[in-house]
């Protein structure tokens, strides 16, 4: 879906291309200023600012592929991004939690835990792209350790690395090689952990997210660079600014991660939205977050670079705003024909509250949106020509051999849905679809079973996170 | 959007003719009947089935306006039907109504009032396309009379008839007269009222909607047709063949009107939904219900004809399910490029209750949409260069010349959303979206403005309406 011209698309990118030239960004880290001007690009003498020549960009986006496969550790959950292929994650980074019952509250390990039970054992939650709920009890040098480990340990689909530091990164790295049993040389052969870059809008790179690009272009590990350019606050007011800004940071981005590992899988990410003008606060899954996500998807086709984007809302509560900020979301990210959706399961209130019962609806909004791209089938048989003359003016189709053969699998079956008449919904407690989602994610945890891994690989990397631990852990830059 | 090949469309449409052709359609009403003979249609001797040719049908589609504009008696909310235009309806005829503090409460005509109240209040509430919960405490053979001149008095919008037996068109159309101030001759210059048509699925229509198609017909008022063909009950279990049902009747309701009065403006509707396997349930704004709109739009293009669909779920309570089911009709419906979206605000329960809260988030929902229908500018002023140069990295728009000339218009401003922090909202009750659409649609009755009714115009209505019913009102049929 189009929605700006390709006169009009052209003139963000030409936009994006001259801040590039005279404005340049400023990339913090010095190590990347010097890959940078070994490249080609003007670095500033004593300074931070870095300005490219369009062609130095386009030359080195066009050596991103255009479709790559993540392998999860259970093959059965390696996923493909680009082409017609859409994924789904599990919401990422919140701070805080909630449920029905405990309200809202900080992080823990255990809820942490928890949403990874979930994730595990629902299969429109097709990776862990990140921890869906920070686990704050435990502390920052050591975090990254157990925190990975969890996601191995219960789930086996693919997970992320955070690029918070360069120890971190290579910790977490070393992790995924003991998981495979692979070495540093085998590490680049497939794409089987990635990281999500944000830039520091507006027009900034900053060390940790910079170690982080450089480390895993290292070893060809896929990198979604994700400018956060939200128009009126990081970002002009108006969309058109927004995206010349959000496109400017990804290209520079792109292009860097190419300079450093030629054919690094990459991912072209959009996040513009709005503020609320009155109190400053992020607004999204807004009318110009659909357009900003739709515009995005028109950029990315525009480099050929596979899309991500996020399912997101600004709400409180798991209520009718999250709800339907969401869907403006996710159909956003269907019709920008997105390869990834971050954060599609759980997201709350901005980003700062991972959510159980959200979690649950989300399942269900995409679990439809899945059943929504199946195509429909239009053959005789199902054009049901013959069943229609058999049942004639005035009958019903309930107990026809047509409906007979079908029925069981015709439809979508829904999680959360509950179509009951009123007074059987109202016999059995009157829940409405957030009290259900809660029922439903306590029975989904009791339920769960963990997946098996290889033994002398759990010892491997206990011993390697036991190691690291007395090390004293990772700084965090 | 086209979900389905021109090929398969085209299989559709074969389809259904060869249904129109081969096993026809029963018309109940004999004086339907002698105007089908008269215009060619095979009617059964002794019996009710009419068959047709495929041309006879295709040559009276085809003089369907493929655009009409309905008059309001304010024309500002005069509206066109067909090209680009999408409007929307306050939900009509469900039997129910809720609201947070009353629960769920059989129609009555006061609920009926504040529902049209409402609408005249809400600009995204285009028109009134029935009562948006049955005034139940009305006696039938009057009711049409005082819900009509409240229609007419509350609101200043379109007005839909209902075709519930002769007398009753009659009497709303000698009321529409009475309005506009005109005789039989003059009403069919222009479209002032209109009707929806239910063919009686599968392949039947009934007394009472042929009188009104043939009323309305007659002063060239517009009539939309919309099968009620729900998959595996009235319908084929298979989207393909309800589609094909829905066609058929589609088609042989928009002849047999353009068979009486040519020209007349019409729609195509769609309303080809699935049931409940488990529970025979009517379900809604489920992915079938996605498809089936989109392929009804591709049909109504096909025979050039604006098409209509609806703002539906299946959900008991004004919750999240009501809002995802929601916003997936309301996408379908954009996506399936209908003209009119009927059940717009307020629909609940499948139809069986109007719901205050559910208005208003539907309003939002809807306000939202028309926003993302509004183009994106790309002037050079919006891409924002300078502005971006000027802040440069690491600073921050807020204060920026550019935002503070746009600021104040830059973005859609919500009703119902609340984009606040988590604290100031707790601060403020912690309300979600449901609980404070409560709260605004009290507001927006409070504020209400009763639109002006000439004195005489109004005094010959309540002159007409006191003669009918001293002569005891109208039979059904």
């Amino acid at each position: 879906m189009e929605i700006i011209s390709a006169d009009e698309l052209e003139s963000i990118h030409e936009a994006s291309l001259d801040l590039l030239e005279r404005i340049g960004i400023n990339f913090l880290l010095p190590e990347a200023r010097d890959i940078l001007a070994a490249a080609g690009a003007d670095v500033e003498k004593d300074g931070m600012r870095v300005r490219f020549d369009r062609e130095l960009v386009m030359s080195h986006i066009a050596r991103i592929p255009s479709e790559f496969t993540l392998h999860a550790r259970n093959p059965e959950h390696s996923l493909i991004f680009g082409g017609n292929t859409i994924n789904f994650s599990a919401v990422g980074s919140p701070p805080n939690w909630s449920d029905l019952t405990s309200g809202r509250q900080p992080g823990t390990y255990d809820a942490y835990c928890d949403f990874l039970r979930l994730t595990q054992s629902t299969n429109i939650a097709q990776l862990v792209a990140g921890h869906c709920v920070e686990p704050m009890n435990i502390e920052t040098p050591v975090r990254h350790l157990d925190a990975t480990m969890a996601m191995i340990e219960l789930t086996d689909k693919i997970f992320r690395i955070y690029s918070l530091g360069r120890q971190r990164t290579l910790d977490v790295l070393a992790m995924v090689r003991i998981l495979f049993g692979i070495n540093e040389s085998e590490l680049a052969d497939k794409a089987r952990v990635f990281t999500m870059i944000n830039s520091n809008s507006p027009l900034q790179y900053d060390i940790p997210m910079l170690w982080g690009m450089i480390e895993l272009a290292r070893c060809k590990q896929p990198v979604m660079i994700t400018p956060f350019t939200l128009a009126g606050a990081m970002a002009p007011v108006t969309l058109a600014g927004a995206l010349n800004l959000q496109n400017a940071e990804a290209l520079a981005g792109l292009a860097f991660v190419q300079m450093v590992g030629p054919g690094t899988p990459m991912m072209y990410g959009g996040f513009t939205s709005n503020v609320d003008m009155k109190s400053g606060s992020p607004a999204f899954g807004t009318p110009e977050y659909v357009k900003a996500t739709l515009i995005g998807g028109q950029l990315a086709r525009r480099y050929g670079v596979p899309y991500r984007s996020s399912n997101v809302n600004a709400s409180n509560a798991p209520d009718a705003q999250a709800t339907y900020e969401s869907q403006m979301s996710i159909w956003a990210s269907v019709l920008a024909h997105a390869n990834f959706v971050h954060h599609g399961l759980g997201w709350l209130e901005g980003g700062l509250c991972a959510s159980f019962e959200k979690f649950i609806i989300d399942a269900e909004m995409l679990q439809g949106m899945a059943e929504v791209l199946r195509p429909v089938s239009v053959t005789a048989a199902d054009l049901a020509v013959d069943a229609i003359e058999a049942v004639g003016p005035g009958g019903h189709f309930f107990g026809s051999p047509h409906t007979m053969e079908r029925y069981e699998t015709a439809f979508y079956q829904p999680m959360l849905s509950d179509w009951r008449n009123f007074e059987s919904w109202q016999e059995n407690g009157a829940l409405d679809a957030t009290q259900r989602a809660h029922r439903i994610y306590r029975q989904l945890l009791k339920s769960y079973e963990q997946p098996p891994l290889d033994a002398a690989i759990k010892e491997e990397l206990d011993t390697f996170i036991a190691r690291r631990k007395q090390e004293g852990g990772a700084p965090m830059q």
